[in-house]
Order: C-alpha cells, then structure tokens, then sequence
C-alpha cells in the first residue's frame, strides 16, 4: 500500500532553536468494515492488512472461527461522493451458511476505547461471547528466561517505529520463542486484530501453539482477542488492567504484564510458567531480604 | 467510587526469584451510554467521573455544546439480570428542544480503536462534522519553555499512575501553565472526554483559553476532541499520526508532539508559539553544524 508513514512539515525546538524539516508520521486512516455489505465498524487504523484487520476483528467478535466461513474480502468503490476507491472500505461476504450475526440487527451501540464490547448492547453478554476453551488445549510451558528474550526480538523485527514513535506493535511467538508474525499499527487492537487475521486467512486457528506479545499494555479488550483466537499466553510490556486480568483468571488465558529486563509479574495462567527451581530460590532468598 | 484501582494478587519473577504479593492494578469497567434511554455507545473506562465522561464524549460528538442542554444524568438500575445498579450504565436526558442526533437511528456502526468516527456510517462525514472556527477565537500564544514545563507538572499532579503504570493522563492548563484540571483513565480517550464533560457541566465550553496536554500519542480521535471543545492547543508527550497533523491544519488546532525534555514538534499551528528570537537563534546556529 505505502501509505504505512506519511511526510509531514514539522517545526523542531530544541534547546532554544528552531528549524524546520519534513518528518515521518505513522499514517492514520479511518477503515470502515462491512459485513455482507452491511457498515459494521470503523475503525482508524494504519493502512495496510485490511483484509487480515478485518478478518481479525470478526474472528474477535466471534463471527468467524474459520478460513472457510468467509467467501471473500474486497475493497468497496464508491464510498466517496465522486465513486473513486479510498480502500477505506472492506466488506467480508461470508460463505453460503454462516450465521450472520445479531450485532449488525438493531445495534446502535458502538465505542470509541479500548473496547471488546463492540455491538453488544447488554454487558452481560461480554464474558459469555468471550468463553472459548483455552484451558482445554493441549499445554505447554515456557520459562522465564524465554519470556524475557521475547520484547527485544520484537522490537528488533519492527521496521517502522523507530522512524514514527507512533506505533503499536504485536508479535505472535511459538513456544520456542520464535517470531512467528508481526504487526505494526497505531491502535493496538488493529495489530492484533491483523495478527489473528491473517492467521484465520492461513488456516492456522485457533493458535493454541502460540503466544501474544503486546508493546503496550493488556487491556481487556487484548485478553479477549486472545481468547477468541486461542492463543493461550498473553504477555504485555506494560501494566494489565483489572477486567484484563478477569478475564484471564476465569477463561485459563497466562496473563504476564510488565515484562522488562528479565522481569515480569504472572496475573494468571502461571501454570505455563516452568519455574522449577525457582521456588526453591526463592526460598532461599527471602531471608536475605528483610520484611517490611 | 473508590474503584479506581483494585488489587489481585501476582506472581512476581526477578532476577530468577519468584514471589507472590498483591499487586495494585487500575480498574478497567465497561460504561454503556445512553442517549434520552437508547443505547449509544460502549466504552472501556477506570470507573469515576462517569457522568464527565458520558458528557464530554457527546460534546466530542458534537451532541452537546452548553451545559444547559442537559436536562440530567442519571445512572441506571437494572442493567443486569437482578436488576441490580452496577454503576455501569449511565442515561443523559437531552433538555426539551434539543435535537437528538441521528447517530440514534439506523446506525450499525461502532469501532474498536482510536477513532472518532463513531456512529457516521459515512467516512465523509468525519471532518465536516469536526469543523470548530478555532482559527477565530482570541489568539493566546505560549513560549515553548512554559510548554516544556507542562509534563513535569502533569506528572507530579497524577495521582495513580505510579502505583499501576496502567493509566493515561490528560491535563487543561491556562495559557499562563497553570494546571486547571487532571483526569486519569485507562482509555486515554476517556481522560479527555472527563475533562471536557467536566467543564461542560461547569459552563465552561469553548474552552478557547486554555491548552490539552496528553501523556501518551496525538490520534486522530483526541485531536477531534479538542477541537470540538474549542481547545486550541493539543500538546502531546509522544507522536502525532498523521491525521491528527492533517486535521490540526485544517481547523486551525496548534499540535505539539514529543514534548520532552525541553524540545517539541511543531506539526501545525504554530502562530500560537511565541519564538521571538528564537529564528535568530536559529540562523546563527545553523552554520555551525555541517549540512548533511
């Protein structure tokens, strides 16, 4: 697409002077999704994976589970008054037989935060849609060691944001550690929802042999992609919120916030951590530090 | 409230040692919207100022201008099935003779992310609707030295942050850089729609004195707040994207971006900085730096 950063005029202060010189902005552009022709959502996003984005977010809302139950994805002319194509406008057109879902019938909700609850007019609703077996998959477990290394691989893979500052990213690792994808948006959701996307249009969910690195914090709404994909870890660079932690406890999802420098905080889900040994240190140790 | 920040218990792993403590999380609850009874919109919010919040997003929806077009707000009972009051459910009454907007009717359309685009099923509609004469209000300007000073003082006046790492922060200030107002949230977007809210309930909108300071990225969404509260002044401690650069220009918004440590961007506006001197500065300095 190229139109993942954009090239503004900019005035610099520094230290007292000025100048001014062209600089690199992540794009922001308004995407509107349709499903079977009908608006669903719009959402502002960095262009580019808008079929994955879109694909993503419906696997999210728990439309989709399967590469199959979408017959096609394609951009949408004549969203402007002139006709022309903005590729501002997708529309999923699902396979013969899929349920269309009740959000697009009577639903004048919509949010504009970090959100999950999108077209769920009862709140109720929210921690049912969100309950998919996460405890039932076959497991697996990772070290500390092995979480630890996972944020600067990240960052090591990102191509754009060390140019913009204006990114989110997320990365979907396997149990190795491996960088398995990775992208870059500036709402977090969207990478996230790119992410489960594009693994939907693969075949690959749900991703139960995998594991979800955010660059910023675990909202609710993170959590609950992850469920809804499969993805059994969660592991976010900054704080998690309460509903986020919630939701890990009651659905099995392994929520690691503040993963920095070796450290990190385990909110649910600790039995993928391998910590043997680790008990034991810290045993050890406790007494070596004085209680306050 | 009191619900601004909730405890759970985390495991901790530093350094190969683990230990298990309550840990300080900030609280993240979803808030339905209602709008004369109907349901508007869903957002994801650290409960407290809810009634703030409600009416700061219509103000950025361009429902509300003026404290007297609101008749009452109210939250509402019976949003479970027990028919218990979760506080998560709030109802603004429009006063008699104010037109309900038609983002009631017939629209299917919400988002998940940064967006400000809620409730127009038409893309167009975005920046027609976001057209406030900032560019006609009395002009202040403000030197960049009291701009840098603005973080230190959002930072110092924050009250939760530190004690979760999970929140956002949204300052008004005076042109002088006096804090006027601090709202936290774990929706950045939350935050501005509290502090707007709050000064339309106080019969203070335009706010055409006074400046936005927001402690994470300038999206397109906070730059359209602004602007529909009249705030001609969005400073930001991390990136603009580019089309919060694209609206500032268009609406006559001054947009600052990495505000740190004595230095800025300058993405639009930049009349309302008072840089007398500093373009001299500029001039001698350039020399000595060798052209690349």
């Amino acid at each position: 697409m190229g139109r993942v950063t954009e090239r503004r005029r900019v005035l610099r202060i520094r230290d007292g002077a000025t100048s001014t010189r062209p600089d690199t902005l992540v794009a922001e552009e308004p995407l509107e999704i349709r499903l079977n022709g009908k608006p669903l959502a719009i959402t502002m996003r960095t262009p580019g994976d808008d079929f994955a984005l879109a694909a993503g977010f419906l696997v999210s809302e728990g439309v989709l589970a399967r590469a199959e139950e979408v017959a096609n994805i394609v951009y949408c002319a004549g969203a402007t008054s002139d006709g022309a194509n903005t590729y501002n406008v997708v529309d999923v057109r699902l396979a013969p037989g899929v349920p269309l879902p009740d959000i697009t019938l009577e639903r004048n909700v919509y949010t504009t935060s970090s959100c999950g609850l999108c077209g769920k007019a009862s709140l109720d609703a929210v921690r049912t849609a969100a309950r998919v077996p996460i405890a039932d998959q076959p497991q697996f477990r990772v070290t500390p060691e092995l979480l630890a290394a996972l944020p600067d691989r990240l960052r090591s893979a990102q191509r754009v944001f060390d140019r913009t500052g204006g990114l989110h990213a997320a990365g979907l690792f396997s149990p190795d550690g491996e960088l398995l994808d990775l992208r870059e948006d500036v709402g977090r959701h969207n990478a996230v929802d790119k992410l489960i996307g594009r693994a939907l249009r693969s075949g690959l969910l749900p991703l139960s042999r995998s594991m979800l690195l955010v660059s910023g914090r675990a909202s609710f709404e993170l959590a609950q992609k992850a469920v809804m994909a499969g993805i059994p870890l969660l592991a976010a660079v900054s704080a998690p919120s309460s509903l986020a932690v919630d939701l890990a406890a009651e659905t099995g999802l392994t929520l690691v916030g503040f993963l920095r420098g070796g450290s990190m905080n385990v909110y649910a889900g600790e039995e993928r951590l391998d910590l043997r040994g680790r008990l034991d240190q810290r045993t050890d140790a406790e007494p070596a530090v004085p209680a306050r």
